[in-house]
């Protein structure tokens, strides 16, 4: 029998935490020994009444001490900005952190153009982006992984493949819609039942906080910089998410052709003939990949579960590289479909 | 007290077909004295159950002299191909049509690269586009109408008043949503509940065949070929569509400012300061266009309802055009909010 | 030209306020003169964007005097319990009302029961349910008009009719289903698109305040108190409600034909052979009504708007009649199909 | 190591087939040796899209014999009628089954009342309800396990135990509503996105087959013939079922108390103290019950994952009892929420 890994669910009460809780919860390796809240003190089946009889406790009140105790590993899904302070004591503590919030997946003056002043900025310098595909070997090394936001890893893994060919200057289109779990958890206006039902919108075009990621990123693969025109959409789904790219070529290409060798051993990204949907995904790790070519422009179509390849899935990915299991140990595969 | 004017409803039994029955029946004009379906014979209420109380009658087989005996015009809500044998009958009879179908909407030679040969190719000479805002005039004399269809009219209205500020050259991305009640009411796998709820895909991506309409019409308004690059896909949604276009733009424009004065007496459109969305739409004929420009990409969103503003109530002002009256008598305002 | 009747709407900021604002800004003869809200100040159109092009105006922060000095006749879109403060000031002024919360529905003694302290018995004394079909004749003279709710209305059309036949002390069950429109408009994490979408489930069962206002009412067509089990439901739909009750009868009837006889004058009371659906209604002040016997069990199932036949749409009636106006000027007829 | 179990999945392209399909794929000790449709030929990609890199194959044309070469155990996920053909040849060659279909639920009598001719009378007598919580023992030895249609299951695991308080006499009233998976994967018109979304209706009221399902299930267990009044009704969501029954008793009783002290040794029967909802148990094998008594009335409510605990999961639960596994190795505990 193999030894198990403990690890810690910082901020357990949202949708990313309860993604968290349902992996781990059946990984054979991990297992959860701490369950942080805010507050602290709920009984983890009030606040996820749906894990009666799988799950059971109560939630703690977040404590970077009383975490090191008990977790080599910690899971935290917190807002941004609150994550770095809470990932700096972890880590001086010896605690390895993957953390689900956008603190660590921006250089320095990107992240404070968009977001606040970091607070953290040490260990940001050696944070590794948790793209598996992309990482995967800085991340079996990693001590602290920043976990990609749930566009940028559409996104990335259809565009990556098609640098080489891609028209310089000419602007990238990324037209990309979201279920509404993608906006949390907290009652708002727009994410209402009556709200978003029968509707779909986007909002924040062209500001996003997800395109500068997506720039970077680009940037560190390609050695250019890409203008990206990103425009991301709520539709009334519950999860799921589907990123449409349209990309300029330098030449005519055969663009499955293109997918299906770079991709040829990853067992997580799959190349489809017919344009991707997002119940094929949904529900499980896998990213679907369509690609179309027409008069030199490039039409790419990648479909993930938000909340599991977008956020909780891609974190346990991780944390089996960083900790040398196999890298898709306890990785949900199977779709919910019908 | 004016006269009534006498129509036939041709295809009762489709969605576009109902939509003509709701605003018709009500509309203080226009009198639906006849209403065809294939077969004939068919309760208008068994049909549409909806309608009780409301409208009464028995369909009747689609018979062109006896269309003619008792209506002065007929919309036609037929198949693609079975519309133009049935136009060209009810036009030599003296019957203005308005065609919802795609028959008369291209040039000969572009219809039939896509579609077959046309039968009706001196009606077709003469046809006139369907688009109040941009064809006002014509329309006031014609006794043929090519009803737009509903992806170019969302599209149109969103692009044309940009064709002076476009890069050449440069290709226009339109990616494009569909509610489900576009692809028809036969039963096919893919429309099925269980098919779409929670799920989105494109189809025919690059290959759809409003995308020569789209481009046709530009050239009209433009004079230069534009290359179009057009992605529909469906959405869970019964009724709205919502169309994104993205430009490269030659020189930096303030986009509603733009779309403020070109549409300024035009009450059916709509400049949106926020971006738009289905439902302030459907259920009524207005267009809602939202813009935004960055670093020379100009972003536009369009919402109609697919069955009003793309089919049936544009079939109903085009009526009103035709026949010297009010153009917005009797088309709905009110939208299905909440 | 026929002169028209100054009306306000009070509580214009929720979705019974925009439906009265949707059917009043058409309405023939009632002219919308005071548009108001708690605050006030608020541009319609802000509140309700669907509404551009249509309604214009700002509303006014709800001051009685400022109504009667306008109006004579207000309908009040305000929470139980501040509407009968309200109510009181308004019909002291000479402007009649129409109520659409549950202030005026009950007696006294049953109110206090569920509610809180009546502030305002003596108009509630002489206050009449406006179910139009039961109360036509009283409405005519009526100066305050309890505008019953959507439950009650739902329940009430279908259960009347069989009052002769039901055998005495069995209970009655309503199983009650109701779109999330009728949560109303204020976010919370119940209504949230997350929660109820693909979900389904009952709340307060068998202690909702519609309960007492069902068995008052067949108290009063029946002369009889009847046991009633009432379950409401919440289902993924915006709008729109489905009732099925549940009777023990004392002989063998033919459900069908009671029904047809009992609302044989009744148009907007629609007999169905078939099962009714939600969408048949939703959109129109329709109710469909079907039933069924077997073994001396009736199985009633109704389907009516909440937000219309259950609120919005019945109350314009109500007004229509208290003014000596067509009792259905202006109502709305076409539902929301496909 | 231990020994796997061959087991063959006999109408594998259906909504059940496919669920079967993602449970046996994953489970630790059953192999998916035969997965046999109609026809026979189609790769189970293309046929289940979802599935690619977790199965692979194709499927063969379903036939006895060669079935019996490779597979101890037959999960028969065919439609009515065809079924019990199929089964009584497998039966003949030793091969285990288990039958999803109506085919051995039911008395001969009874079902050739409500279905046809029974072709195999002589299995029928000896087939086990395959209902775990009440037949386990029966279970253990059965070669021929019949498979609870969805309605039964989640109506007979409520009231069941409450057997012992029902007046005698009075009727029990089922109003049930079903996610359209339950309707089956072939395309018609009431299934249709369209037809179905924003909409709710009952079908079959009074006479649907699973009445007399029920009844002869509560007749096994109380003795006693009662009257069921069962109404289903489809409701806008994929999967998951809601049952709310309705029973009069004699004596006042604390159901709650009555359903922990019933099902307080099984797992997969969760008591709720609050109503059940759809989507705690969708994803799962649970099956959630609340209940509440008021004068003499009790409402129990009960909800399940139509497609798993209404069929594929409890066909694999049944074939665990068979083989001598843990009952519920393999089953899915991890509902689709959010």
């Amino acid at each position: 029998m193999q030894e198990t890994i403990n690890v810690a669910i910082i901020g357990a009460s949202g949708y990313t935490g309860l993604e968290l809780l349902k992996i781990l919860t059946v990984h054979p390796r991990f297992k959860i020994r701490y369950v942080g809240t805010s507050e602290g003190g709920e009984d983890i089946i009030a606040m996820h009444p749906s894990l009666k009889n799988v799950v059971s406790g109560k939630a703690e009140k977040s404590e970077a001490d009383a975490i090191a105790n008990v977790a080599s590993l910690a899971f935290l899904a917190l807002p941004h900005q609150a994550s770095m302070g809470f990932a700096k004591k972890l880590l001086a503590l010896g605690v390895k952190v993957i953390d689900l919030s956008a603190d660590y997946r921006l250089t320095q003056s990107v992240y404070e153009a968009h977001y606040c002043p970091h607070e953290d900025p040490l260990n940001l310098s050696h944070a590794v982006y948790g793209l598996p595909e992309f990482y995967r070997k800085p991340l079996a090394s990693a001590s602290l992984v920043a976990n990609p936001g749930c566009y940028p890893t559409a996104t990335l893994l259809a565009l990556v493949p098609f640098l080489p060919y891609m028209r310089p200057q000419a602007p990238i289109i990324v037209d990309a819609k979201s279920g509404i779990s993608g906006a949390g958890k907290k009652p708002n206006p727009v994410t209402q039942f009556v709200s978003i039902n029968e509707n779909m919108m986007a909002y924040n075009p062209l500001s996003h906080r997800h395109e500068p990621e997506i720039k970077e990123q680009l940037f560190k693969h390609g050695g250019e910089q890409k203008q990206i025109c990103f425009v991301p959409q709520l539709i009334p789904v519950t999860r799921g998410m589907l990123v449409n790219a349209y990309v300029q070529l330098k030449e005519s290409i055969d663009p499955i052709a293109v997918l299906e060798a770079y991709y040829a051993n990853e067992p997580f990204v799959r190349i489809r003939r017919e344009p991707v949907s997002l119940k094929a995904t949904a529900g499980s790790h896998f990213c679907d990949i369509f690609a179309k070519e027409k008069e030199g422009v490039l039409f790419l179509s990648s479909s993930i579960d938000n909340l599991l390849r977008g956020a909780s899935s891609q974190a346990v990915v991780n944390a089996n590289i960083m900790c040398g299991l196999d890298e898709y140990m306890g990785i949900p595969t199977l779709s919910y479909v019908p």
